[in-house]
């Protein structure tokens, strides 16, 4: 029986030809066959969104030797529903999200397109990493954090993760990384979020913009301490919302009508 | 010192003109001053999606005693800030999504726009409540859940919800409810997820749809469970997205390089 090399699927946000999604492939390139479906423009703070009023479309962008590129009109999370759907001979072993240009820690998960990526591959039950660097620019510097994206990916593949979890990485903008912490989830909000400009024929028009508040800077176990300290941060995520400590709670209420 | 009428922000993913959000505010008028910021347009699937490559622009719609209605450009989520920045005198004392034509029990929380409107809420740290339609019509009969609607509602509005926590509210389509159930989120999956089309032009296009498959039919304590057998399913829900559980594994794993 012919062993297959392991399949790994990577989308992105920021599209398909952004850099960092570029850097990841090169970082990978060895660990098995690559497929990429990722958007073919920015697609940021898509979230977990999926295209419902419009049909979606893909195109083949390139092929080499274990690696195929495809770009699409759809969402983050589009890429990867379509491509289990109609590019992969089979399950893959592993879905990448990133490298994102930009944090992804905290609360910014609810948001991150590249945790869509995420996110949905752990929904159809495949090992999923999101990787990101705190750095925004397009030519961003990725070589730092590629030592740890390859790390990290190899102990995945290795390993697997429990059913309904996965990665989100985070990876500070410095040259001198400390090493890995793992973490929880940062307690922060987002203030002060549009820009108000004003529209030549009348009216406002508002860009969205904002200030970042961590509301815990001294908690060392959280994702944004490890970040300011010069450390990747690894919170691991996972796809059940519930609040079980609430549950009880609720149950003393008497909301029957 | 004058006392303020609570302050209550409506918004949803079928838009403005939807019927739901209509019901919704017929349901909750008398409970306070009402400001609806919603979409101009469907945003079925927007998740917790923001608009960052465009601006926004907002509308007044219509005004009466203790309601006013804007529509939006954007997505549930910057209804929910730009309302919040621009619109409210103060920060709402309540912010309800809804009501959503369709269900939005199980995995769907993860793609829905009433509940990234919902999540939104909770992140900004005000008391927030999901109200969803097992019903996908456009005329659906939302009349059996109206008042489990209020009922719910005014239970929030008296003993708030636990910092970190909202409400996800999902009621079958039947004219007899057998009363409410607290839940946990079910384990489920989409599958066959997209319908293709041949372009005129050449090449395909793909629609997105799906099989939805309940992956624990008998837990007794999921929110499909009490959808399936005629109950309002309440699923308290938590921002904090943390595994906590992978926490101490995780860190056995000697990720440095």
């Amino acid at each position: 029986m012919e062993k297959h090399k392991p399949l790994i699927l990577i989308s992105n946000d920021d599209g398909y030809s952004a850099k960092g999604i570029n850097e990841l492939v090169k970082t990978l390139k060895g660990l098995g066959e690559i497929i990429v479906m990722a958007p073919d423009g920015p697609r940021s703070g898509a979230s977990g969104a999926i295209t419902s009023e419009s049909p979606v479309r893909y195109f083949k962008v390139r092929e080499e030797e274990d690696l195929t590129i495809y770009k699409c009109t759809g969402t983050p999370v589009d890429c990867v529903k379509l491509a289990m759907f109609e590019l992969l001979p089979r399950c893959p072993d592993l879905v990448v999200g990133g490298i994102n240009h930009g944090d992804n820690s905290a609360v910014n998960v609810h948001y991150s397109g590249t945790m869509g990526v995420v996110i949905e591959g752990c929904l159809k039950g495949v090992p999923a990493i999101g990787f990101s660097l705190c750095d925004h620019e397009a030519d961003a510097d990725f070589n730092p954090m590629l030592p740890y994206v390859r790390k990290i990916t190899e102990a995945v593949m290795a390993k697997g993760l429990p059913k309904g979890t996965c990665l989100n990485v985070n990876v500070p903008k410095t040259d001198v990384l400390k090493g890995v912490r793992i973490c929880r989830q940062t307690d922060a909000s987002w203030g002060n979020e549009w820009y108000r400009g004003q529209h030549p024929k009348g009216g406002a028009y508002f860009w969205l913009t904002g200030k970042f508040t961590n509301n815990e800077p001294e908690a060392e176990e959280t994702d944004r301490w490890a970040l300011e300290h010069d450390y990747v941060a690894i919170t691991p995520i996972q796809i059940d919302m519930t609040a079980y400590a609430l549950v009880d709670e609720l149950k003393s209420w008497n909301l029957n009508v």
